[in-house]
């Protein structure tokens, strides 16, 4: 079993549930078989904001991956990364020089386009996001309308291909996966007339060690 | 000598001129002595939005690399990542799996808390801006003092290593001197007084690849 090796429960990621970077991480390790124990912060709560978090987030960011010998790494794509150089297979970055670089075109392209202004639209319109973001609707309008175009452009893009990045399942689409899913409660659903779009997402929600991980959550 | 590899010479750059993203790009292959030919496009006249540039990037960004078979591969970092593989040293993006995911957490975090911003700043309050941004002024003026903060953050990190993420010169230099470079007619100068920050910035403007690369340009 891959998921008990030491090197890998020494390791402790300060996460949170379903918030968009977190969950971009819970599902690489999820797709990886690889468990790392995890302490949970309530971001409503602000548990990011304590004194304690900030020692190893000076930005108060989640998550934040902590080594055995205490290196901090934080970034949710750093993390991505050095589990992927731990743990090459099944490779979540592609293979090769070219196919690696699409795959990082891809995963770019759905953080800018897509989960950015997903979040954006989130923090400057949404009711509960007033504790954590001073917020300028009219922004938070613009970053919606230029969400649902690329979630329209997405579901275009996907009429001729399985996957986000082409070839094989990819951290792109774990990206555009944690956006729509992590923002689905901010009335981002999935239009229906969507349907490559639709049929890819419940693909990526199929996908047994992605289910795995929601039922474990008990989450839908 | 490494800048006449065919291999490079049959590709070609799409770019901009002192425009953030190609300059990071521009930079990394200063850096890598590696030339590739370049197109370059006027940003403010809107070349980017012809139909045959979107052809090439429908999402109308620049830079993009062409390949000699014609494969396009978009986005700055993908395109350095691209170029890293082929041209391994000097790295840039680190060495080994701890210090390649440093380099990536001090990249992103770059591009997230300060190139961002600043680029926000840019986009939503200045007047040049107008012609490709529907502009909202209030958010304009909170990404300008996130932009700021950031800025003093970055001077203090500064105080005891060299270069941003710690062992070596990397692309978190590069997106971290674009953004700062790019964006100084938009009034972010470095304040005098971030004595870390200009020892840096100025260090990086020293580097024989970068010196040369401006000199070219007739830039300062």
């Amino acid at each position: 079993m891959q998921d008990t090796e030491p090197r890998f429960s020494a390791m402790r990621l300060y996460s949170a549930r379903m918030a968009v970077s977190p969950l971009r991480v819970q599902l690489f390790l999820a797709e990886k078989n690889v468990q790392i124990p995890e302490t949970t912060l309530d971001l409503l709560k602000g548990e990011q904001r304590s004194a304690e978090y900030q020692r190893i987030a000076p930005n108060m960011r989640v998550p934040t991956l902590m080594l055995p010998d205490g290196t901090v790494i934080r970034e949710s794509l750093a993390i991505c990364r050095y589990i992927e150089a731990l743990m090459p297979e099944p490779a979540l970055f592609g293979r090769g020089a070219l196919q690696q670089a699409l795959v990082e075109q891809w995963q770019r392209i759905m953080e800018l386009e897509l989960l950015q202004p997903m979040a954006m639209a989130f923090r400057h319109g949404h009711p509960m996001a007033r504790t954590i973001q001073e917020q300028v609707p009219e922004f938070g309008v613009q970053a919606r309308a230029a969400a649902l175009k690329r979630i329209a452009i997405l579901n275009r893009e996907l009429a001729d291909r399985l996957w986000i990045a082409g070839e094989g399942f990819s951290v792109a689409d774990l990206t555009a996966f944690a956006a729509l899913r992590a923002f689905r409660f901010a009335d981002f659903s999935i239009p229906e007339e969507h349907a490559n779009l639709t049929r890819w997402f419940d693909a990526v929600r199929a996908r047994p060690a992605i289910h795995a991980r929601f039922k474990a959550w008990g989450a839908k």
